[in-house]
């Protein structure tokens, strides 16, 4: 991990994380343009060998795989943490004509740290100013695609969803049908049908006009199932070159989006790193920020310290907003007789705000006013669950669901203004109570897109919360989640350092992934095959590669076979070279080609007779049993 | 990991694995006395501390949980590797009068090996012989059961199996319903309920009268989910004194019970000194040894030598076989179109038997034999599914399914022998799947028990295939599965160490419980509600204590805030002092305490409400929409 010099400043020093630019292995970089030439969609291009001659000695194809690295992985792209990344989306938002570039920041607190000549030596140096929409104007993907409009984001989005489908047909590739619970992913993703699930609100783009670097990605149940990666400093520790280590390494291993929770010193410039060098959308809490702009006195937050929060972040380019709005005053006293009362924090800061004012959560009566902030920027909401539950024993109570209500009525409310909409979920839930969170947040949110931390199938184990959170992911994603949250091994316990970050997101992939075969996403079961089919051939390079993770499948292959030469055996350390099961399964191979395919159709034909017997042998044990219950 | 010193036969100079051999922190061994004072039930006792005076001040009472980790972790137990473990069964099975000590072992081969100067250092000094039912008597547990016989084995699992129900009695403790799929979870486990499940074939206690060291324990789906870990050396490597430690270590975390996979040289010594050091049944793969003593030429295998190596296994004391005798000439024909054809090692080698000689796989022609053998030592079969899938894309096919009915007609085949029986299962299985697994082996074998490996819901992660099974593992536990064989990080790259087994141990654990959870299994809430009360409560120690691992939780803890005083502390390093929602959760209690509970039921009727209103509001919507589609 870098630190920083001692003396030089950050903005002349900052160093991007050595590990985070290196190309994937075993994989080439691609970019697949659509109408226009300014929409290039990357892809990492897993390039494999040819199949060895006695397993057949065929040429397997390169398999093409989704792709949230950014150009840190590209070796033709220049680098630099201090210039940030290119705008690639800064045509299509001045194209528009919707906006307008102001003279200076609009928040008052953004202000007061630019003028701060202390903060200069750590100051990410950004030469534009931020962009706002015209006066009246909503500059919102769901507005465009209300009125019909097919933006660039929707077109670079289809071609980013739809690869693998492609690829799918073209290989007449085996996938089992899968269990979709409602939603309904087409043969192909079409422009007009990302506008489509926008339009009605079942999907959202989070993409605001002053983040233009990030690629632009989709959220929403008919879509390939996204991971969210947290990362962010507290009081406690860590740098700011940390922290956009940490984010630059998540994407690496497949962060759709990041959040950045810090509540530490620097929130705004550690922030404006973040962004300016995140190839994907980022969410915030803001309540986080401006509780420390009142000193962390929650009862001293004000609808205008906030306000101004919002203004701020909005115009540094945060993608969207938790806002935890639904927690109600007249909710706050149904957590009182939990086991673990309130565990957000945006739940707590509002609900000790409410109590102390025994008023209303300003959050919900100044929701109009949030949409209009919102739609100037296009900032998507992420309604948050400040009453989520923070233990099994809490999962799925009253005060859980009333606020589950709330957060649907205020969907609705965002709607009226044409602003992007997803709904954050639990938390702590045992398997058979997962479903009904899924089913009641379609049911109250008009199906807008579900984004849910894990939850965690069972409390009994701190320090391994990403396994006890990936089994209720992967879950909830086949049941229709569109985003889940990644939960690290130090959940609870302590703050993720870059290991733990990688832990959580490739676990939280393979929830996802996990989920998408299950819905029968077209072309998800592509990877597996690939895959499956390289470890049956002894392709050990190729197993490797088309890993969610390379090097450390490599490395634990390296423990008991360090020899490159193990690297092409026909065998591997479990049976060891005399014992093969995969050599005897080729050996079954070539016997069948021998006999030709009667002995299979015999073979299926004898287990539908012994099924038939089976089953004859069934009826009469339970005849039998029957009988002698009536003597 | 201890390595064995030079020039010291290991006889002499076995050592226990030390990390092994420690207490549990912040825990006491207890045992719980059953109607005679030779049935010790070891439990482990979590000791916790006082609430803290701001949270109420009162006692929190130490909790009981399931323990497997034998008398290793018990401080007054005398533990000497070369001694072995007290034979803790031996009178209960001297005193049934069924059984008879033999002169000698019977196997050709154990006399051969035990005749063998050269071995004789590496050899565990066991003195007694082994015993075998007298002639025409059936020692097996079913047997006993089918008679109406409760054996100490019986009462012993009773109060293990109950003991977190009784406790849940005494507290109230709250516990969410279960959706527990046709298992059907009696409020108190009697030992008339062990004996009644033992004897309809729904559970097995695995415990061969040669293995009397082992504690007793029962596998069946209305009783805890159970897991396995495997162990064993290849050929490629891995000492004796290693298999052992990963054996204490294995049980320490929580193995039910342990398979030795050994496939290297010394088996059979590697073996004894597994079985004499285990508190666990030991399960085995014999056709793995057999295979060794032709040399690894498959089709040199004979019924002779494979009844020579059941024997030899059974007088050492292997509580359960893997018997691969449903891979049927006619089904291996019906892999050959698979993406991995056949992936289990004792498939293989029978499916290449049988294409050999074009004979029927001589384990189910000499099954009626086996069963004969079983019932002379009380070993239970694991029929083995040689035609399990190896990737997702060749889940629930013919091969499979049709293996699995002629599984069902081995089942009743072996109750006819009253030789207890559980059936193995899958693999590798999408989500979506994996219920069609569970409900068919169901039916085909009426009910016997479930022992499935995860199934892994996915195939593009190798290094992380605890995850993808564990998240497989947890639903099919859920389903009914009876026990869960775990898979490690090193699954299909290399061979687990120790850090593995562990990891693998916890992750299973962690889905076992999930499934219990998700079951209702009565009192399974109690361990997750006493630990997320004492999170909530910042009684750290006791949150790590009551974890699966406190070791790793307390050392993830100090990562971030090292100080001793940071376990006292009311606030965690996620938050920092100043921004705590666990203190506000308490200020959220002490107002609804000053305010009286007319707020709480208030808000409940507020909920109600508003549920109603959202639903005309959504009644309108939809009434809407279809106005405009007439229009």
């Amino acid at each position: 991990m870098p630190s920083q010099p001692n003396n030089q400043p950050l903005r002349e020093s900052a160093q991007v994380d050595n590990a985070s630019v290196q190309p994937m292995p075993g994989s080439k970089k691609v970019y697949v343009e659509g109408s226009r030439p300014d929409v290039r969609v990357p892809m990492r291009e897993i390039q494999l060998s040819q199949t060895p001659t006695e397993f057949g000695g065929e040429e397997n194809p390169s398999l093409r795989v989704y792709d949230t690295s950014g150009i840190y992985t590209d070796p033709e792209a220049s680098i630099d943490l201090r210039r940030g990344l290119p705008a690639l989306r800064a045509a299509w938002i001045e194209e528009r004509g919707d906006t307008e570039i102001l003279p200076k920041a609009s928040a008052y607190y953004t202000q007061k740290r630019q003028d701060d000549p202390e903060l200069t030596a750590l100051r990410f140096d950004l030469s534009r100013q931020p962009r706002r929409a015209k006066k009246g104007a909503n500059v919102s993907q769901m507005h465009y695609a209300r009125r019909g409009i097919i933006t660039p984001e929707m077109e670079y989005i289809a071609i980013r969803e739809n690869m693998a489908l492609a690829e799918a047909r073209e290989r007449g590739d085996v996938q089992h049908p899968g269990e979709a619970f409602g939603a309904n992913i087409p043969e192909e993703i079409t422009p007009e049908f990302v506008r489509s699930e926008v339009a009605r609100g079942r999907a959202i783009i989070p993409c605001n006009i002053n983040h233009p670097e990030s690629e632009p990605m989709i959220i929403g149940r008919n879509f390939l199932v996204k991971i969210n990666g947290n990362i962010g400093n507290s009081a406690l520790g860590s740098s700011i070159e940390e922290e956009v280590a940490k984010l630059t390494w998540g994407t690496r291993w497949g962060a759709d989006t990041v959040m950045d929770l810090s509540t530490g010193k620097h929130i705004h410039e550690t922030r404006e790193w973040i962004l300016r060098n995140a190839p994907v959308p980022i969410g915030t809490v803001p309540i986080y920020q401006a509780l420390e702009k009142v000193d962390g006195v929650a009862e001293d937050l004000t609808w205008e310290v906030f306000r101004d929060t919002l203004i701020e972040q909005a115009e540094q380019g945060v993608d969207y907003f938790t806002i935890h709005a639904g927690v109600l005053l007249r909710y706050v006293p149904l957590t009182a007789e939990r086991v673990t009362g309130i565990v957000s924090r945006g739940g707590s800061i509002m609900a000790k705000w409410c109590l102390a004012h025994h008023k209303e959560n300003f959050l919900y009566t100044h929701f109009d006013d949030i949409c209009e902030i919102m739609k100037a920027y296009d900032v998507a909401f992420s309604l948050g669950d400040g009453l989520r539950p923070g233990s099994v024993a809490d999962a799925n109570d009253a005060a859980q669901f009333g606020e589950l209500e709330t957060l649907g009525e205020l969907t609705h409310r965002a709607w009226k203004h044409d602003v992007q909409v997803m709904v954050e979920g639990p938390g702590h839930v045992p398997m058979q109570m997962i479903k009904e969170n899924m089913d009641k947040q379609i049911e109250a949110c008009g199906e807008a897109p579900f984004y849910t931390l894990g939850p965690l199938t069972t409390d009994i184990a701190p320090g391994y919360d990403h396994i006890t959170s990936g089994i209720g992911a992967a879950m909830i994603g086949w049941y229709g989640c569109a985003m889940l949250c990644y939960v690290t091994p130090k959940e609870h316990l302590g703050l993720p350092n870059k290991d733990d970050v990688k832990t959580g997101i490739i676990t939280y992939k393979i929830a996802a992934h996990a989920a998408d075969l299950a819905k029968g996403h077209p072309g998800a079961q592509l990877r597996d095959n690939a895959l499956s089919k390289a470890r049956f051939e002894f392709r050990w390079e190729d197993q490797f590669n088309l890993g969610l993770d390379p090097d450390t499948a490599r490395s634990f292959h390296d423990e008991t076979l360090p020899k490159d030469s193990a690297k092409v055996a026909h065998f591997c350390s479990m049976c060891g070279p005399k014992f093969c099961s995969m050599r005897i399964s080729q050996e079954v191979r070539d016997h069948v080609a021998a006999q030709g395919t009667e002995v299979v159709e015999e073979a299926v034909r004898m287990i539908d007779v012994e099924a038939e017997m089976q089953e004859k042998a069934r009826e009469f044990r339970e005849q039998g049993a029957e009988l002698y219950q009536k003597v």
